[in-house]
């Protein structure tokens, strides 16, 4: 469990604090994580990473010559929002185009990918290139719905090694795609990590078992066996990963980087044991072992779990492998050390609200008692929110919504008293929670926000038609931005119809307060029908029961929110 | 705890088997742990470091180019033998001198103690640094009394930076223990680790608690807290390290490497979540921090705790700390790349037995059925006595024992089955236990059989003189090599009734197994005398009661071994 914390709601930053502080000779601080703090004699591609915190070294110390040019760093085990993304990649950016590349998570997806439309739209010629090495979490043929595990740093380490050789975005992007594809991984767990401040681990693994394939946040595995001795876990794992060889390879002869990661509290003794069979096994194989990687690379927190990559090498992928690069936790080669940046850029933040009507500006004030209550009730409900989210997924639906709410407040607060109309108010809002949120649900929360400010604007006032036209545009960028359909057990089947029901009662002429009262019970009989989401798609098995009925918690909180604002709505007839 | 492994008994020659395979570009593997696998264009004095296993990246992951020449790898959690030392020593020495630096601890101290003997005995010079870096284990007036943790690190990195500049020895040691000197850390635990194969945990701190001053074995800490925050550990930990300045600093402009270390599952997020305290709080005593390390340099398998170590720099230490190195662990500047060691060298063991009489190989087989039967009734006790050594030690005396007991025995019935007599089949015997069971107590009996086989010879029959002879070298040997007296509650106190009762009652012609019951007697009468040690020393204040009447335990376990032995001794008469 995590014991060390002050306030735990600060972890994040505190953390990012304290690891700029120790590490000043490779990162500086930059809006929405680190970049590098030197610059090498000839601008090159920029390598940007990141993803939720929790998982150190990934992936602010992972940043440095050699390896990445930067990490936006999200709290802990939730996506940083596009804006964090963005503010990293601007500074790392060397004027020769941005590799986005991380693990392959809904939250994660999402709001990287807004941040390439973003950096597109500044000019920047930006790639996306997902990490998908957990052999465990989808089958073959469906290789790009895999999830990114340990291998995140093989596929980062040649991306980055090839961008230092000075080679252009397109050659960067095609070696970190052909890394990913001659990556594997598999993963064990023994049991759950806590988060700081929280009581109950994210999950169990009753005593003397293991679950097998389980990914890095605790979503669920896809087997739970008896705990293996260190030479039956070497047999699992390399048996496994020879089911699957990356086309146009042949095992015997083949050249291999094994990484064998420990998440958190399997050591190191632990892991030499282990490895000591993988050596053994690869041999047998006709494999060659080079350079092998024992420790810890991707964490979960203390987890107790441990997981083995395996790179297939070709020529030039093992030169880029055994680049030097010098990091705050991956070094390797000698290094030349290189000059400072000098950082004269201005970070501060846009501080200017535009002009709003005097009408827009009380409406701004409706939408600050909206979010302080919504935000109430969210604290309220994040125990159990998450609760719901640990069947399926990996349980920080609770936290985040209360963050980003929490966050969305107190940014709405701000502008409010800054003289903000309600659209700079609900755009500010949806700022701050995808920011402050994180994940996938503060990535739609700060889309929802953000529409709906963008439709309302700062001149008109919050009547019936502007709720009417907002929450059309509200569902439309949800469904756009998710791409999820109704009827696919996601929290559009909460929105949808309360949207629907919404625009349709307020164009009857219905008054506010009654149309709002329709649209949260349609919301409520939406997040109910998501129930048995998990059980179809088979994801749960090792949670037993619990499954079996659970609606989506991302539905179950947007009706919740739907319904606790609804005294803030005004009657009008 | 710790749940990766095979046979619980393979656990440390595994390890470094796979530490070995994995690590190959770094260390080749010597008779005794590892050495460099690469050499230097000049020859340079030695850094040979060691201890118990179970601390990585201590010992072994510290070993290569900028770093240590060797490291000398105990079983877990117990020191390495002399034969040990002596074999990593050899396979390191450049023709420049040995210098032996490792942490203060009663076994390592009297097995390297012993290695330097035989390595001068070699005609190598050789000489000792110890570690003492643990500000709680003793106060200030008695520093040379306090264990070693986390600063070997820094130690042994200073040591060997000088012996990379082609210092000699003097200097070597002069400057490896300038960094002792201004070397001071600080240690706490949440909770004990669990060795492999064992179902209780060292030690227990109760939730919530935390045990402070703790060792890195589990020996009791000073005092118990609640568990602080991120920011109160932070202050508890500089306010107490600002309280000792090394002679002749001032605090204000001090410069200092601060080296925050995990000790297993307290992870990196929280400790920079700590770190960003406590360089808030250097910067604010006016101290200036370089080069801070925030990770896991010296752990306790996946022991849940923290240290803080504060080296104090002048020029010449700063300039050594900034060196460059490369080992498996830790990593830093650019080395450039060396050549290779060809290992030529013949290491195959000794493997003749000299000559014996009749008489002699017959008094070899009744010794072999004595070390039967002391192995079979030790592994029957061996969690007994480890519970006993929990009270006041780190709760390896079981373990240890049974360890080397069997050991021994197996070693005593290879060299009779070769012809031995009973001096050899004891000496082998006696290098067998100390190499296998390790620790103090290791140590110490294969000093015992070793000098009771030196005394008896392969000639004479095993008969009542040689008997007491032999019993009188054992106990001057165990007092000169230990340096206790009797009545220091140590299992001198078993051991020298046992010896002058055997003694004068053989010398009085009592029959042989008569004496031996008398001796029997006084051994047990000894042992009990050993009561209340902890409670007199106050070194068991967070384990309550269970402290009080506890005998020593290896005072506990002479007296068992000379019982279980009792039929096997003839009767003579």
């Amino acid at each position: 469990m995590t014991r060390l914390y002050n306030n735990p709601d600060d972890f994040t930053h505190e953390m990012i604090d304290g690891f700029v502080a120790a590490s000043s000779r490779w990162v500086r601080r930059v809006p929405g994580g680190v970049a590098r703090a030197t610059r090498g004699s000839e601008p090159s591609v920029a390598v940007v990473i990141g993803g939720g915190s929790g998982h150190y070294p990934a992936f602010g110390g992972l940043v440095g010559p050699g390896l990445a040019h930067g990490a936006a760093m999200g709290n802990l085990f939730a996506s940083p929002s596009a804006q964090q993304v963005v503010g990293v990649a601007h500074a790392a950016h060397e004027g020769r185009g941005v590799l986005l590349t991380y693990g392959n998570y809904a939250g994660d997806v999402l709001h990287f990918g807004r941040a390439q439309e973003l950096l597109r739209e500044a000019g920047i010629d930006c790639r996306t290139v997902l990490v998908t090495d957990d052999v465990w979490s989808a089958p073959p043929e469906r290789v790009e719905e895999r999830r990114g595990i340990a291998g995140d740093l093989v596929v980062f380490k040649i991306a980055a090694a090839a961008a230092e050789e000075g080679r252009d975005l397109d050659t960067v992007e095609a070696l970190a795609r052909r890394a990913n594809a001659q990556t594997r991984s598999f993963g064990v767990a023994f049991g759950g990590c806590t988060m700081p401040g929280s009581d109950e681990p994210l999950f169990d693994v009753p005593a003397g078992r293991m679950a097998v394939g389980l990914g890095i946040h605790g979503e669920p595995g896809i087997d739970e066996v008896e705990v293996p001795t260190a030479e039956g876990l070497a047999q699992m794992f390399v048996a496994k990963l020879l089911e699957e060889i990356p086309e146009g390879l042949q095992v015997d002869g083949a050249r291999v980087v094994p990484l064998l990661n420990g998440l958190g509290s399997v050591k190191y003794e632990e892991l030499y044991v282990v490895y000591r069979s993988i050596a053994r096994l690869l041999g047998e194989a006709g494999i060659v072992a080079v350079s092998p990687q024992v420790g810890e690379f991707c964490t979960s927190f203390d987890m107790p779990g441990a997981s083995l990559t395996l790179l297939w090498l070709d020529d030039e992928l093992e030169r880029l492998w055994h680049a030097p690069c010098d990091t705050p936790a991956f070094r390797q080669g000698a290094m030349p050390p290189r000059a400072s940046v000098v950082d004269d850029e201005d970070h501060a933040v846009e501080d200017d609200v535009p002009d709003a009507s005097d009408a827009s500006r009380r409406a701004a004030s409706a939408v600050c008692r909206a979010l302080e209550v919504a935000a109430a009730r969210l604290s309220e409900a994040a125990d159990e929110l998450g609760r719901l989210d640990r069947v399926a997924g990996d349980g920080d639906h609770g936290i985040g919504m209360q963050r980003g709410s929490r966050a969305a407040a107190a940014a709405a607060q701000d502008a409010r008293s800054r003289g903000a109309g309600a659209g700079t108010t609900l755009l500010r809002a949806g700022d701050a929670w995808s920011d402050g949120g994180g994940g996938t649900s503060g990535a739609i929360w700060g889309e929802m926000l953000r529409a709906f400010g963008a439709s309302v604007g700062d001149e008109r006032p919050l009547e019936a038609e502007a709720l009417a036209v907002g929450m059309i545009a509200v569902r439309d960028a949800v469904m756009s931005f998710g791409k999820a359909r109704p009827g696919d057990k996601t929290m559009i089947d909460a929105i949808v119809p309360f949207a629907d029901t919404l625009t349709a009662r307020l164009r009857d002429a219905d008054p506010c307060r009654t149309a709002w009262l329709a649209a949260v019970d349609a919301a409520d009989a939406g997040a109910a029908s998501t129930a048995h989401m998990t059980a179809r798609l088979g994801r749960a098995k090792t949670h037993g029961d619990k499954s079996l009925g659970t609606p989506d918690p991302g539905a179950i909180s947007f009706a919740m929110v739907a319904a606790s604002i609804t005294p803030t709505i005004e009657e009008n007839d």
